[in-house]
């Protein structure tokens, strides 16, 4: 049922919907109508229908949604049923924050290396996880089976530490410098996330409300 | 100018143009093509003039776009020439980071205060900022006129303390709690970054690659 092209739009909605369904599962709603699930989240309900529909639909006419069935289908989608490791490239006061996020954790998204340049860093501990040095991330990728590095370091050292984590077989970059990455989208999959991009956009709402 | 109803996207765009340019200017850059600042930047040509016509063109016909101009123009179109008053709420680990982050001052993003419920924090200082206890935030935030409050704490408060955080004049709320706020958008401007939704779009196209 993946087969067809999902747009942008609707996979960008999927971790939101994801969302408010962990929200009602940790309420033990057991069932709700696509009419409910749309006011609750601010889309109509005929959104929530085609948006569905792109992978297989899941609802039942005058029944709603089994909001368990569809959080586990939608969490399947997302690629949630695999652990995701994770390594954190540059573990300052951003990727220390990131490192004690507890919440990746229970959605199974695994944080097993931290890597610095500073050797002030390096041989400390966050979480219970050693500093290592940035020189040892490569191999470590391999070793380990690592799908994911957060780079949450200095922009300049970005391009290169992004290139070589590529040819070290990572899958995805999660991307916190403020540089947009440029890389061969058949090999690695980038999300970014530009903290400064977001508070300018406030601003400017902000500016012409 | 300013007149017409830029879209969303526009909007979205702009903080990317900013940075773009202010890197060229870093380079000492000062006259740029739209053919190349597209290459650079990895959209159409065309793409940039309609983009840019929206807020009255800056380009010159065989000249291209003089870069100091045309980044002191953005900045303003994004609401920068104005000094932003923050405070954070929630001095966690992403609160600390986000304190320490000095990006953000140098765009006139100035945090001038830092809250928290926790008691073993209020008092503590962070880059020379105490830390005060969360119930004086709202008369803070009157009789400083700030303008903007950063969430960053348990998404169970985040509803009540943004409801109030309006009613006491606030402008703009960055919300880094994994909830949608309902706020009246004609008094308070929210921008969301929900760091999980992003991490789960990057294991969905790790997944679907």
């Amino acid at each position: 049922m993946s087969e067809r092209k999902i747009s942008t739009a609707v996979i960008k909605r999927l971790p939101r919907y994801y969302r408010y369904l962990g929200d009602l599962l940790e309420k033990d709603v057991v069932r709700i109508s696509s009419k409910e699930l749309s006011e609750r989240m601010g889309v109509t309900a005929s959104q929530i229908r085609q948006d569905l529909n792109n992978f297989g639909g899941f609802g039942q006419q005058g029944y709603g949604y089994n909001v368990g069935y569809l959080y586990y289908e939608i969490g399947k989608i997302l690629g949630l049923e695999e652990k995701h490791s994770l390594v954190i490239i540059g573990v300052g006061n951003l990727g220390q924050a990131l490192a004690n996020y507890t919440k990746f954790d229970k959605r199974g998204f695994d944080i097993e290396g931290l890597f610095d340049v500073n050797p002030r860093l390096v041989g400390m501990t966050v979480r219970g996880i050693e500093i290592r040095d940035i020189d040892e991330v490569y191999d470590f990728v391999r070793e380990n089976n690592i799908h994911i590095a957060v780079l949450t370091l200095p922009r300049l050292k970005a391009p290169q530490i992004a290139n070589e984590l590529v040819e070290s077989g990572i899958k995805g970059i999660w991307n916190f410098t403020p540089i947009d990455l440029k890389l061969d989208e058949e090999k690695v999959q980038v999300e970014n996330v530009h903290l400064l991009d977001s508070l300018m956009t406030l601003s400017y709402k902000i500016s012409n409300q």
